[in-house]
């Protein structure tokens, strides 16, 4: 194992992913840096080294990145919908910022950047499912753009400099810790809404297809791709499954015992794209990865830390 | 001719491509805004409307777009080279300022942006030649990836606000009103050197393939473009034929009536590609284009104008 006594940075270690992969980061016996702006859903861990700071603070960034192994870059912009009501702060915020991190990684002699990429945004509209990693990529959120031109930017601060980096295209990822508040999911928000007694709110009709994959198999993929030694820069972290929202929500009801629960349908957000399934089989083939989660299983955790936490 | 009577807003007219643009659409009775921050080498001609500003000042670049049935976006940002010194200042003046642009335009009901790409640089290092429009896009300059972000952004502002455009990825672009001291290409740079008396300066061994275009046919694509209706957003518009930088220094000195001109051969650069020729298949196809500039020909009208004017 690589990672083992590494210093190691979450950049957005407050958030879903960031939380879980810190978490697992110490349970593999790295040193764990997390940074990120929010507080945690939970208390800060002893393990890490936390560092409550903004991702455009500059001498924090610096310091932070100072001394590490691994850089985990798991800070979005936004939304996909509120991107697009901003594109500009959208690309300042993200891919400016990521640049300078870049950088700063490259001066400092980080061994490799992992990023998380979006699976579920870069591709736009695709021509055909499942969608593999050299499609063509014309994004219909500003969120999505983002994302693009940062993987762009690994490509050439690795070609120019030497940096090693792996980009993760990641489906729409769930699990414990994820904060329904935050719109991130249908899935967290669906639970929610159950166990508040209030219906279910629904962009579109519902037949927009997603591919779901849970928390652990993603945190799985981040420490393959710290582990890799190959050449491949980008690569989808999915279920390569597809199911509709109307089939998710059935399975959530399902997950807690409650037949059919209600919903409502609101209009459909632009940024949605109708389908998106991701082919795997090139993280299957070379990061030696692939999602192992229970669906009923995943679903029913889910709920469970739901029930337990403070955020419903 | 859809142009003739409208209003068009050439962006970046000082340059080599704008001015030549300008001409040809004051020549189809079209009413040319000429906007740019430089001293163009001709003097401003009556037939234009002069914006003498930078592509930063908000309030003149409104004003110029206010009315316009068609925007031609030439700016482009640095150099690739100089680009990939100061990556996030190619996006912040580019990309950021494009995105500006397009709001003003769909704000302002412009019917079509065309854009100048770059056929050279979005593709970076090609797995196959000549490569087409969908071959996969990982820029070796922030030069590139500026100009492929704003592709982006200009498919993003069709699907969200209906605003229509094209983008033309010009492969090497060559022809008379192109600055040598610029160091925009080979052809320009290469007479200018043998005028002076001065060896031909050459990076790399001079076996890189590039694939070099007239500005007639570059231009006639432009025209084109506007014309179009279809519903391609990307064509590549080069001559299809790849020529080592060798090749093309000896066609350069043939032209001039110079036996074997005197080359230094300089170290390669980085952000230089080993080898970029169009497939213009998509381009003859949709936009009823051709290249039909004569090369010995074009060389030599090249050659002629630079003699007479005083940029040598």
């Amino acid at each position: 194992m690589t990672l083992a006594g590494r210093s190691c940075l979450v950049l957005g270690a407050g958030g879903f992913i960031g939380q879980a992969l810190s978490d697992r980061l110490v349970a593999e016996g790295a040193l764990a840096r997390a940074y990120g702006r929010r507080p945690r859903l939970r208390d800060p861990d002893p393990r890490f080294d936390w560092w409550g700071h903004d991702f455009s603070d500059d001498l924090a960034l610096a310091r932070a990145v100072d001394g590490c192994d691994y850089v985990f870059h798991l800070i979005g912009g936004t939304l996909p919908e509120s991107a697009n009501r901003n594109p500009e702060a959208e690309i300042l915020g993200s891919v400016n910022r990521t640049i300078h991190l870049l950088d700063l990684c490259r001066m400092s002699g980080v061994r490799k950047v992992v990023f998380a990429s979006s699976g579920g945004t870069v591709y736009g509209i695709p021509k055909s499912i499942p969608i593999g990693e050299t499609m063509e990529t014309f994004p219909i959120s500003a969120y999505g753009i983002a994302k693009l031109t940062i993987e762009k930017f690994l490509y050439l601060y690795k070609y120019l400099h030497g940096l090693e980096s792996v980009a993760l295209r990641i489906a729409n990822p769930f699990g414990p810790y994820q904060d329904p508040g935050r719109r991130q999911g249908i899935i967290a928000a669906a639970i929610a809404s159950i166990f508040a007694g209030r219906p279910i709110e629904i962009w579109g009709d519902g037949t927009v297809i997603r591919d779901f994959i849970y928390i652990d198999d993603v945190i799985s993929a981040f420490i393959a791709a710290a582990d890799y030694d190959g050449p491949t820069g980008i690569f989808n972290i999915g279920s390569g499954i597809g199911r509709s929202v109307n089939e998710i929500v059935a399975s959530v009801g399902q997950a807690i015992g409650v037949d059919a629960p209600h919903r409502i349908y609101r209009q459909g957000r632009p940024s949605d794209v109708p389908v998106n399934v991701l082919d795997i089989a090139l993280a299957r083939q070379e990061l030696a990865w692939a999602p192992t989660a229970d669906w009923a299983e995943s679903l029913r955790s889910t709920a469970e830390w739901l029930k337990t936490s403070q955020t419903v």
